[in-house]
Protein backbone atom coordinates (compact mmCIF):
# COMPACT_ATOMS: atom_id res chain seq x y z
CA UNK A 1 0.00 0.00 0.00
CA UNK A 2 1.32 2.89 -1.31
CA UNK A 3 1.32 6.56 0.25
CA UNK A 4 -1.90 7.85 -0.46
CA UNK A 5 -4.00 10.72 1.11
CA UNK A 6 -7.29 10.67 -0.75
CA UNK A 7 -8.04 14.75 -0.37
CA UNK A 8 -4.63 15.63 -0.98
CA UNK A 9 -4.89 12.75 -4.24
CA UNK A 10 -8.27 14.41 -5.34
CA UNK A 11 -6.58 17.90 -5.88
CA UNK A 12 -3.81 16.57 -7.79
CA UNK A 13 -5.92 14.97 -10.07
CA UNK A 14 -8.32 18.63 -10.44
CA UNK A 15 -5.24 20.22 -11.18
CA UNK A 16 -3.72 18.17 -13.63
CA UNK A 17 -6.77 18.21 -15.60
CA UNK A 18 -6.33 21.73 -16.37
CA UNK A 19 -4.91 22.46 -20.09
CA UNK A 20 -0.86 22.81 -19.97
CA UNK A 21 -0.52 21.20 -16.07
CA UNK A 22 1.18 17.88 -16.06
CA UNK A 23 1.10 15.78 -12.90
CA UNK A 24 4.58 16.85 -11.58
CA UNK A 25 3.02 20.28 -11.83
CA UNK A 26 -0.01 19.64 -10.18
CA UNK A 27 1.57 18.19 -7.41
CA UNK A 28 3.27 21.04 -6.80
CA UNK A 29 0.09 23.49 -7.40
CA UNK A 30 -1.19 20.91 -4.80
CA UNK A 31 1.52 21.46 -1.98
CA UNK A 32 1.50 25.25 -2.67
CA UNK A 33 -2.37 25.13 -1.95
CA UNK A 34 -1.66 23.50 1.10
CA UNK A 35 0.99 25.38 2.13
CA UNK A 36 -1.59 28.88 2.13
CA UNK A 37 -2.67 30.51 4.30
CA UNK A 38 -6.25 29.47 5.13
CA UNK A 39 -8.07 32.67 3.96
CA UNK A 40 -5.93 32.50 0.94
CA UNK A 41 -6.88 29.21 0.44
CA UNK A 42 -10.65 29.96 0.91
CA UNK A 43 -10.05 33.05 -1.79
CA UNK A 44 -9.33 30.85 -3.95
CA UNK A 45 -11.93 28.13 -3.91
CA UNK A 46 -14.76 30.57 -3.94
CA UNK A 47 -13.21 32.64 -6.91
CA UNK A 48 -13.52 29.41 -8.53
CA UNK A 49 -17.35 29.08 -7.58
CA UNK A 50 -17.85 32.89 -7.81
CA UNK A 51 -16.58 32.84 -11.24
CA UNK A 52 -18.33 29.69 -12.78
CA UNK A 53 -21.63 31.12 -11.09
CA UNK A 54 -21.60 34.62 -11.51
CA UNK A 55 -20.46 35.08 -14.72
CA UNK A 56 -22.49 34.96 -18.17
CA UNK A 57 -22.66 36.55 -21.67
CA UNK A 58 -23.75 40.02 -22.31
CA UNK A 59 -27.50 40.26 -23.74
CA UNK A 60 -25.98 43.25 -26.32
CA UNK A 61 -22.31 41.63 -27.42
CA UNK A 62 -22.24 37.91 -26.14
CA UNK A 63 -19.29 39.11 -24.25
CA UNK A 64 -18.34 37.69 -20.31
CA UNK A 65 -19.79 39.61 -17.72
CA UNK A 66 -21.44 39.49 -14.59
CA UNK A 67 -24.14 42.31 -14.73
CA UNK A 68 -26.89 42.39 -17.53
CA UNK A 69 -24.63 43.70 -20.27
CA UNK A 70 -20.86 44.04 -20.01
CA UNK A 71 -19.20 47.57 -19.09
CA UNK A 72 -18.19 48.12 -22.69
CA UNK A 73 -21.10 47.90 -23.90
CA UNK A 74 -22.66 50.51 -21.01
CA UNK A 75 -19.89 52.87 -21.66
CA UNK A 76 -21.72 55.86 -23.59
CA UNK A 77 -18.24 56.91 -24.55
CA UNK A 78 -17.67 54.07 -26.81
CA UNK A 79 -18.26 53.83 -30.42
CA UNK A 80 -21.31 51.97 -31.00
CA UNK A 81 -21.46 52.42 -34.55
CA UNK A 82 -18.77 50.31 -34.88
CA UNK A 83 -19.00 46.38 -33.87
CA UNK A 84 -15.75 44.53 -33.83
CA UNK A 85 -16.69 40.52 -34.42
CA UNK A 86 -14.16 38.16 -32.42
CA UNK A 87 -14.27 34.63 -31.83
CA UNK A 88 -14.38 34.46 -27.68
CA UNK A 89 -13.66 36.43 -24.85
CA UNK A 90 -9.56 36.25 -25.12
CA UNK A 91 -9.81 38.04 -28.20
CA UNK A 92 -11.86 41.13 -26.74
CA UNK A 93 -9.36 41.10 -24.23
CA UNK A 94 -6.37 41.29 -26.38
CA UNK A 95 -7.64 44.35 -28.81
CA UNK A 96 -8.48 46.18 -25.78
CA UNK A 97 -4.78 45.59 -24.82
CA UNK A 98 -3.79 47.91 -27.95
CA UNK A 99 -5.54 51.03 -26.32
CA UNK A 100 -6.66 51.44 -29.90
CA UNK A 101 -10.06 50.22 -31.09
CA UNK A 102 -13.33 52.61 -29.51
CA UNK A 103 -16.28 50.49 -30.76
CA UNK A 104 -17.94 47.77 -29.37
CA UNK A 105 -17.55 43.87 -29.50
CA UNK A 106 -20.01 41.00 -30.60
CA UNK A 107 -18.46 37.48 -29.18
CA UNK A 108 -19.25 34.60 -31.72
CA UNK A 109 -18.01 32.03 -28.96
CA UNK A 110 -16.48 29.93 -31.47
CA UNK A 111 -15.78 30.01 -35.35
CA UNK A 112 -17.43 27.56 -37.94
CA UNK A 113 -16.12 24.46 -38.23
CA UNK A 114 -17.77 21.73 -39.80
CA UNK A 115 -14.95 18.95 -39.07
CA UNK A 116 -15.46 19.75 -35.42
CA UNK A 117 -19.53 19.56 -35.76
CA UNK A 118 -19.60 23.47 -35.18
CA UNK A 119 -22.17 24.84 -37.68
CA UNK A 120 -23.60 28.57 -37.73
CA UNK A 121 -26.44 28.35 -35.33
CA UNK A 122 -23.74 26.73 -32.66
CA UNK A 123 -22.30 30.20 -32.78
CA UNK A 124 -24.16 33.76 -31.62
CA UNK A 125 -24.85 34.59 -35.51
CA UNK A 126 -27.68 35.25 -34.85
CA UNK A 127 -27.73 37.63 -32.13
CA UNK A 128 -25.44 39.56 -34.38
CA UNK A 129 -27.95 39.66 -37.22
CA UNK A 130 -30.68 41.22 -34.65
CA UNK A 131 -28.14 43.80 -33.96
CA UNK A 132 -27.48 44.97 -37.11
CA UNK A 133 -31.35 44.91 -37.85
CA UNK A 134 -31.87 46.79 -35.53
CA UNK A 135 -30.27 49.49 -37.01
CA UNK A 136 -27.37 52.27 -36.03
CA UNK A 137 -24.35 50.16 -36.98
CA UNK A 138 -22.23 51.40 -39.66
CA UNK A 139 -19.63 49.22 -39.47
CA UNK A 140 -18.65 45.46 -39.16
CA UNK A 141 -14.77 44.80 -38.14
CA UNK A 142 -14.57 41.02 -38.73
CA UNK A 143 -11.53 40.22 -36.09
CA UNK A 144 -11.67 36.44 -36.12
CA UNK A 145 -8.44 34.50 -36.20
CA UNK A 146 -6.54 33.99 -39.12
CA UNK A 147 -6.93 30.38 -39.33
CA UNK A 148 -8.96 28.62 -42.57
CA UNK A 149 -12.31 28.18 -40.18
CA UNK A 150 -11.98 31.91 -39.25
CA UNK A 151 -11.52 33.25 -42.66
CA UNK A 152 -14.50 31.06 -43.88
CA UNK A 153 -16.50 32.33 -41.07
CA UNK A 154 -16.10 36.04 -41.74
CA UNK A 155 -17.00 35.35 -45.54
CA UNK A 156 -19.69 33.39 -44.47
CA UNK A 157 -20.89 36.57 -41.98
CA UNK A 158 -20.18 39.26 -44.78
CA UNK A 159 -22.11 37.49 -47.70
CA UNK A 160 -24.85 37.07 -44.74
CA UNK A 161 -25.15 40.91 -44.04
CA UNK A 162 -25.08 41.85 -47.70
CA UNK A 163 -29.03 43.02 -47.87
CA UNK A 164 -27.87 45.53 -44.61
CA UNK A 165 -26.56 49.10 -45.29
CA UNK A 166 -23.54 48.24 -43.53
CA UNK A 167 -19.68 48.01 -44.35
CA UNK A 168 -18.26 45.00 -43.50
CA UNK A 169 -14.12 45.26 -43.16
CA UNK A 170 -11.11 42.82 -42.13
CA UNK A 171 -8.43 42.93 -39.66
CA UNK A 172 -5.26 43.77 -42.00
CA UNK A 173 -2.86 40.90 -42.68
CA UNK A 174 -0.53 42.76 -40.26
CA UNK A 175 -1.05 39.89 -37.70
CA UNK A 176 0.14 36.46 -38.79
CA UNK A 177 -1.03 34.07 -41.14
CA UNK A 178 -1.79 30.33 -38.81
CA UNK A 179 -1.40 32.13 -35.45
CA UNK A 180 -3.47 32.75 -32.58
CA UNK A 181 -4.93 36.73 -32.36
CA UNK A 182 -4.50 35.98 -28.32
CA UNK A 183 -0.43 35.65 -28.78
CA UNK A 184 -0.19 38.77 -31.29
CA UNK A 185 1.68 41.56 -30.23
CA UNK A 186 -0.25 45.01 -29.53
CA UNK A 187 1.77 46.67 -32.40
CA UNK A 188 0.85 43.85 -34.60
CA UNK A 189 -2.74 44.23 -33.41
CA UNK A 190 -2.54 47.99 -33.61
CA UNK A 191 -1.31 47.85 -37.18
CA UNK A 192 -3.79 45.37 -38.17
CA UNK A 193 -6.60 47.51 -37.12
CA UNK A 194 -5.23 50.47 -38.72
CA UNK A 195 -4.98 48.38 -42.06
CA UNK A 196 -8.24 47.13 -42.50
CA UNK A 197 -10.02 46.38 -45.90
CA UNK A 198 -13.75 46.04 -46.87
CA UNK A 199 -14.42 42.71 -48.11
CA UNK B 1 -12.76 52.19 -19.65
CA UNK B 2 -11.58 48.96 -20.57
CA UNK B 3 -12.93 45.51 -20.66
CA UNK B 4 -13.42 44.35 -16.79
CA UNK B 5 -14.88 41.53 -14.94
CA UNK B 6 -14.10 41.47 -11.36
CA UNK B 7 -14.88 37.91 -10.72
CA UNK B 8 -13.02 36.88 -13.73
CA UNK B 9 -10.16 39.04 -13.17
CA UNK B 10 -10.07 37.85 -9.33
CA UNK B 11 -10.02 34.13 -10.62
CA UNK B 12 -6.71 35.25 -13.05
CA UNK B 13 -5.42 36.69 -10.06
CA UNK B 14 -5.61 33.79 -7.90
CA UNK B 15 -4.09 31.37 -10.67
CA UNK B 16 -1.70 33.81 -11.34
CA UNK B 17 -0.34 33.48 -8.01
CA UNK B 18 0.31 30.03 -8.45
CA UNK B 19 4.46 29.04 -8.51
CA UNK B 20 5.23 28.64 -12.37
CA UNK B 21 1.72 30.16 -14.00
CA UNK B 22 2.27 33.42 -15.53
CA UNK B 23 -0.57 36.07 -16.26
CA UNK B 24 -1.15 34.29 -19.91
CA UNK B 25 -1.42 30.97 -18.53
CA UNK B 26 -3.35 32.42 -15.74
CA UNK B 27 -6.14 34.24 -18.30
CA UNK B 28 -6.24 29.93 -20.23
CA UNK B 29 -6.99 28.63 -16.99
CA UNK B 30 -9.30 30.99 -15.33
CA UNK B 31 -11.30 30.65 -19.11
CA UNK B 32 -10.89 26.90 -18.52
CA UNK B 33 -12.84 27.08 -15.44
CA UNK B 34 -15.63 29.39 -16.92
CA UNK B 35 -16.03 26.52 -19.43
CA UNK B 36 -16.08 23.61 -17.54
CA UNK B 37 -19.64 21.84 -16.40
CA UNK B 38 -21.16 23.60 -13.24
CA UNK B 39 -20.07 20.00 -10.77
CA UNK B 40 -16.71 19.95 -12.12
CA UNK B 41 -16.05 23.75 -11.00
CA UNK B 42 -18.08 23.04 -7.61
CA UNK B 43 -16.27 19.84 -7.57
CA UNK B 44 -12.42 21.89 -8.10
CA UNK B 45 -13.41 24.47 -5.50
CA UNK B 46 -14.48 21.91 -2.91
CA UNK B 47 -11.32 20.15 -3.86
CA UNK B 48 -8.94 22.74 -2.66
CA UNK B 49 -10.91 24.05 0.56
CA UNK B 50 -11.42 20.26 1.78
CA UNK B 51 -7.37 19.52 1.06
CA UNK B 52 -6.57 22.54 2.89
CA UNK B 53 -8.87 21.92 6.11
CA UNK B 54 -8.81 18.09 6.46
CA UNK B 55 -5.19 17.33 5.47
CA UNK B 56 -2.47 17.64 8.94
CA UNK B 57 0.63 16.04 10.24
CA UNK B 58 0.84 12.56 11.16
CA UNK B 59 1.19 12.48 14.38
CA UNK B 60 4.22 9.86 14.30
CA UNK B 61 5.77 10.35 10.89
CA UNK B 62 5.04 14.16 10.27
CA UNK B 63 3.92 12.86 6.85
CA UNK B 64 0.31 14.76 5.76
CA UNK B 65 -2.70 12.94 6.63
CA UNK B 66 -6.13 13.35 7.07
CA UNK B 67 -6.87 11.00 9.62
CA UNK B 68 -4.73 10.96 12.80
CA UNK B 69 -1.61 8.90 11.57
CA UNK B 70 -1.11 8.27 7.93
CA UNK B 71 -1.80 5.19 6.05
CA UNK B 72 2.19 4.05 5.85
CA UNK B 73 2.70 4.21 9.70
CA UNK B 74 -1.06 2.28 9.98
CA UNK B 75 0.78 -0.15 7.71
CA UNK B 76 1.42 -3.78 9.36
CA UNK B 77 3.24 -4.89 7.00
CA UNK B 78 5.40 -2.29 6.80
CA UNK B 79 8.97 -2.22 8.70
CA UNK B 80 8.98 -0.07 11.82
CA UNK B 81 12.53 -0.51 12.50
CA UNK B 82 13.54 1.34 9.63
CA UNK B 83 12.93 4.75 9.23
CA UNK B 84 13.93 7.27 6.07
CA UNK B 85 14.00 11.01 6.78
CA UNK B 86 13.04 12.86 4.12
CA UNK B 87 12.91 16.81 3.81
CA UNK B 88 9.24 16.85 2.65
CA UNK B 89 5.99 15.21 1.72
CA UNK B 90 6.84 15.18 -1.90
CA UNK B 91 9.94 13.48 -1.16
CA UNK B 92 7.99 10.84 0.25
CA UNK B 93 6.08 10.30 -2.65
CA UNK B 94 9.05 10.03 -5.02
CA UNK B 95 10.88 6.98 -3.34
CA UNK B 96 7.04 5.30 -2.71
CA UNK B 97 7.28 5.46 -6.74
CA UNK B 98 10.73 3.32 -6.70
CA UNK B 99 8.57 0.57 -4.86
CA UNK B 100 12.33 -0.65 -3.13
CA UNK B 101 11.62 0.47 0.24
CA UNK B 102 9.28 -0.85 2.49
CA UNK B 103 10.09 1.10 5.78
CA UNK B 104 8.43 4.11 7.55
CA UNK B 105 9.74 7.56 6.93
CA UNK B 106 10.15 11.06 8.99
CA UNK B 107 9.20 14.27 7.52
CA UNK B 108 11.64 16.81 8.44
CA UNK B 109 9.23 19.68 6.90
CA UNK B 110 12.52 21.95 4.97
CA UNK B 111 16.27 21.74 6.28
CA UNK B 112 18.65 23.76 8.45
CA UNK B 113 19.39 26.60 6.21
CA UNK B 114 20.81 29.69 8.16
CA UNK B 115 20.74 32.26 5.35
CA UNK B 116 16.87 31.53 5.32
CA UNK B 117 16.50 31.53 8.95
CA UNK B 118 15.42 28.26 9.16
CA UNK B 119 17.22 26.51 12.31
CA UNK B 120 16.47 22.92 13.56
CA UNK B 121 13.98 24.24 16.16
CA UNK B 122 11.48 25.13 12.93
CA UNK B 123 11.78 21.63 11.65
CA UNK B 124 10.14 18.23 13.01
CA UNK B 125 13.74 16.85 15.02
CA UNK B 126 12.80 16.73 18.08
CA UNK B 127 9.71 14.57 17.09
CA UNK B 128 12.62 12.28 15.32
CA UNK B 129 14.59 12.50 18.41
CA UNK B 130 11.37 10.89 20.82
CA UNK B 131 10.37 8.34 17.92
CA UNK B 132 14.16 7.25 18.37
CA UNK B 133 14.44 7.38 22.28
CA UNK B 134 11.08 5.06 22.39
CA UNK B 135 13.14 2.47 21.07
CA UNK B 136 12.08 0.16 18.37
CA UNK B 137 14.07 1.62 15.46
CA UNK B 138 18.03 -0.08 13.89
CA UNK B 139 18.54 2.12 11.10
CA UNK B 140 17.48 5.73 10.23
CA UNK B 141 18.67 6.29 6.27
CA UNK B 142 18.85 10.41 5.95
CA UNK B 143 17.56 10.71 2.20
CA UNK B 144 17.76 14.43 2.54
CA UNK B 145 18.27 15.98 -0.59
CA UNK B 146 22.19 16.29 -1.80
CA UNK B 147 22.77 20.31 -1.52
CA UNK B 148 24.54 21.99 1.00
CA UNK B 149 21.59 22.60 3.13
CA UNK B 150 20.70 18.78 2.88
CA UNK B 151 23.97 17.52 3.14
CA UNK B 152 24.66 19.65 6.60
CA UNK B 153 21.30 18.39 8.34
CA UNK B 154 21.66 14.99 7.58
CA UNK B 155 25.33 15.24 9.53
CA UNK B 156 23.61 17.76 12.28
CA UNK B 157 21.05 14.24 12.55
CA UNK B 158 23.70 11.80 12.63
CA UNK B 159 25.47 13.70 15.56
CA UNK B 160 22.57 14.33 17.04
CA UNK B 161 21.84 10.70 17.08
CA UNK B 162 25.25 9.42 18.04
CA UNK B 163 23.80 8.55 21.66
CA UNK B 164 21.52 6.37 20.85
CA UNK B 165 22.25 2.65 19.33
CA UNK B 166 21.03 3.33 15.82
CA UNK B 167 22.42 2.62 12.98
CA UNK B 168 22.39 6.38 10.34
CA UNK B 169 22.79 6.19 6.75
CA UNK B 170 23.01 8.23 3.91
CA UNK B 171 21.46 7.47 0.65
CA UNK B 172 24.14 6.42 -1.74
CA UNK B 173 25.33 8.80 -4.45
CA UNK B 174 23.30 7.46 -7.43
CA UNK B 175 21.41 10.38 -6.67
CA UNK B 176 22.70 13.46 -8.58
CA UNK B 177 24.49 15.94 -6.56
CA UNK B 178 22.94 19.57 -6.22
CA UNK B 179 19.60 17.95 -8.25
CA UNK B 180 16.15 17.76 -6.42
CA UNK B 181 15.10 14.26 -4.72
CA UNK B 182 11.58 14.85 -6.20
CA UNK B 183 12.47 14.64 -9.86
CA UNK B 184 15.31 12.49 -9.45
CA UNK B 185 13.88 8.90 -12.12
CA UNK B 186 12.85 5.73 -10.11
CA UNK B 187 15.56 3.75 -11.63
CA UNK B 188 18.37 6.05 -9.97
CA UNK B 189 16.13 6.39 -6.31
CA UNK B 190 16.65 2.38 -6.21
CA UNK B 191 20.14 2.71 -6.84
CA UNK B 192 20.62 5.04 -4.13
CA UNK B 193 18.53 3.27 -1.38
CA UNK B 194 20.35 -0.05 -2.31
CA UNK B 195 23.78 1.48 -2.13
CA UNK B 196 23.27 3.22 1.01
CA UNK B 197 26.68 3.87 3.23
CA UNK B 198 26.99 4.28 6.99
CA UNK B 199 27.83 7.67 7.85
Amino acid sequence: MAYHVESLQNLIDRFARLPGIGSKSAARLAFHVLNMPRDEAEGFSSAILEARSKIHCCKLCQNLTDGETCNLCQNPARDAATVCVVEDTQDVMAIERTREYNGLYHVLHGVIAPLAGVGPDQLRIKELIARVAEGGITELIMATNPTVEGEATASYLSRLLKPFDVKVTRLAYGIPVGGDLEYADEVTLSRALAGRLEI
